[in-house]
């Protein structure tokens, strides 16, 4: 797993080092991050994406605005930059749970930090980094957890990008397969390419072929027919929330793939971090789907696919119903459906 | 009903004007075709397109080099030509049923024709009119029997297009919303935009705006959603070949709406004409799927959208099986599931 989508800069003193995956596939560069105003623009800009990495980098961009604050200005002074920082960074996506609670959680720190700004700046590290290493370990805690559901020689289905470009470490969905390639599995990814957007094609394609795992591209409508071949063993997707009751929020699509994997009899895995389950919402229907702009649908690269005046259907995102879910396979361990929320109990995996 | 993809020029004699579907939905230009060759262009380059459209393009383009042979020329000579531009005109897309079907008949027509070279002329173009009037009626019949199937108010999901643009009249799956729509009948035809050629998104959409029906684009994978959320009362699609079992075979994509309206309840109708059905094959499982160029998945308008060196997955078609079928609409009437090659027994529906 040689992919890391956030990191401290290795190079350069109080930087975040991004992958800027808006040239993904064509081009890999990391990009050295060092004020607010530039990570609050690599965030919109979905220069660094998936809720999990959202929150990690915003973190570490607070730590570094925290440090770079002058050796003689007043603990004041530094605790209103971290709150300034705090504020850009969370208006930049408002919809993404995990960057309000990273942020959250490095302005309680900040608050309840009794030393002078120079500690403050390392206090600020300090939670940053720990919210880091508790990302990558939520990650491998997924893979490990769902390592055992995978075979040699399955063929995996997956859906838009829940991998490592989308956290800062192995990802969630495709953590176990990552884990698994390590250990020397031959495994089969078949990525749908997810419209409008494409991340399936521009990002899970790209990082499962640099990590070494055979990987096929096929458009979204292609899934059934592999399906009814048998040549999907397993589907393995995301979260972006998940009900009390197990239903499940995820990019568009993931529903139909779910009612053909129910139609195949095919296992359909939901892996995701616990702090994705939403004990607050009942069930799947108390979940706002966001309508997105039209012209991702209608334009590609500036050409025109649609003609001009016509409706057009861009939800973000669909509701999966836990009946049609097999596994729920969360940092907490794997629960079989149906979805319980006291799951809770459940003993946190060793650290790996 | 204002969209002729195919018709004899109304200025340029010895001419077959065709909408040139590769500008669609960006410009509509209408072409005068002169030549075979000109025409076998077109046809190679998707200039016109669908399988009913090209049957009947070729046979005019034959009737057309007929005409056009000098008037001092023997018999043979003339003879000579239709064979040759029907040689020409059968290679350019090897697979499509119509076009050797349409290119037979004008053969047949030239061999057993006993006049001299003008009037040879004048049969290929008498043989050629009756093909394109039999298209013409055989949509109509489609639109006849299948509108009986629609009601006010009703939401139509179609795939790819089997619309005008694929016949010289008014198309196989959309025909009876042409009709209902002619009637008052108020409908909303809801389009999948058909990856990876974006068929739905360029050409159904563009058809169904510009006759004034209402249409709303969707990308593939959100129909799953419209029917859950029961926004969707019936799908409507076209077919490439029908088992003589019921089986249907589709472009890509229709499988697994099958399978979608059939989790949710929801009607799922083949529209196409009776020479569709091939009752020398006896299940789904003889049909031959085309895999296609990956480039048509991994790039767009010459953006590269996937990483280089991955596997592709392209399919042209997909296999519905007859069990998930609920009518079967064509030329000679309506056929609840499941289907019986026996129909042909069914009468003719009178001329529209």
């Amino acid at each position: 797993m040689t992919i890391r989508a956030v990191q401290w800069s290795p190079e350069n003193e109080r930087c975040v080092r991004i992958i800027d995956q808006r040239l993904l596939p064509g081009e890999f560069v990391e990009r050295d991050i060092g004020t607010v105003e530039e990570m609050a623009d690599a965030i919109r800009t979905l220069a660094v994406r998936g809720a999990p990495a959202i929150g990690v980098a915003a973190a570490m961009a607070v730590a570094c605005a925290a440090e770079s604050q002058q050796a003689d200005s007043s603990r004041n002074a530094a605790l209103h930059a971290v709150r300034q920082a705090a504020a850009t960074l969370r208006a930049t996506r408002p919809t993404a749970v995990n960057l309000g609670w990273a942020l959250d959680r490095m302005l309680a720190r900040a608050e309840r930090h009794a030393g002078d700004e120079a500690s403050l700046g390392q206090a600020m590290r300090d939670e940053a980094s720990l919210i880091l290493a508790e990302d990558q370990a939520m990650c491998r805690a997924i893979g490990e957890h769902g390592v055992g559901l995978l075979h040699q020689g399955m063929r995996i289905l997956t859906h838009c990008n829940a991998g490592a470009l989308a956290t800062s470490g192995m990802g969630t969905a495709l953590a176990p397969v990552y884990l698994a390639h390590e250990r020397g599995m031959a495994l089969r990814v078949y990525a749908c390419e997810t419209r409008p957007l494409l991340q399936g094609a521009r990002l899970t394609a790209w990082e499962l072929s640099r990590a070494g795992v055979p990987v096929t591209l096929l458009a979204d409508n292609m899934a059934a027919s592999l399906m009814a071949a048998g040549r999907i063993d397993i589907v393995m997707v995301g979260a972006d929330r998940i009900a009390a009751n197990g239903d499940v929020a995820n990019k568009i699509g993931t529903y139909g793939l779910a009612v053909l994997a129910h139609h195949h009899r095919i296992p359909f895995v939901v892996l995701a971090p616990w702090s994705t389950v939403d004990a607050a919402t009942e069930a799947g229907a108390g979940i706002e789907i966001e309508q997105r702009d039209a012209g991702e649908v209608t334009e590609f690269a500036g050409v025109r696919t649609a003609p001009e005046g016509i409706a057009v259907n861009n939800p973000a995102f669909d509701i999966t119903p836990g009946a049609l879910v097999t596994h729920y396979v969360t940092d907490r361990g794997v629960q079989h459906a149906p979805f319980r929320i006291e799951v809770s109990s459940v003993e946190l995996p060793p650290p790996a």
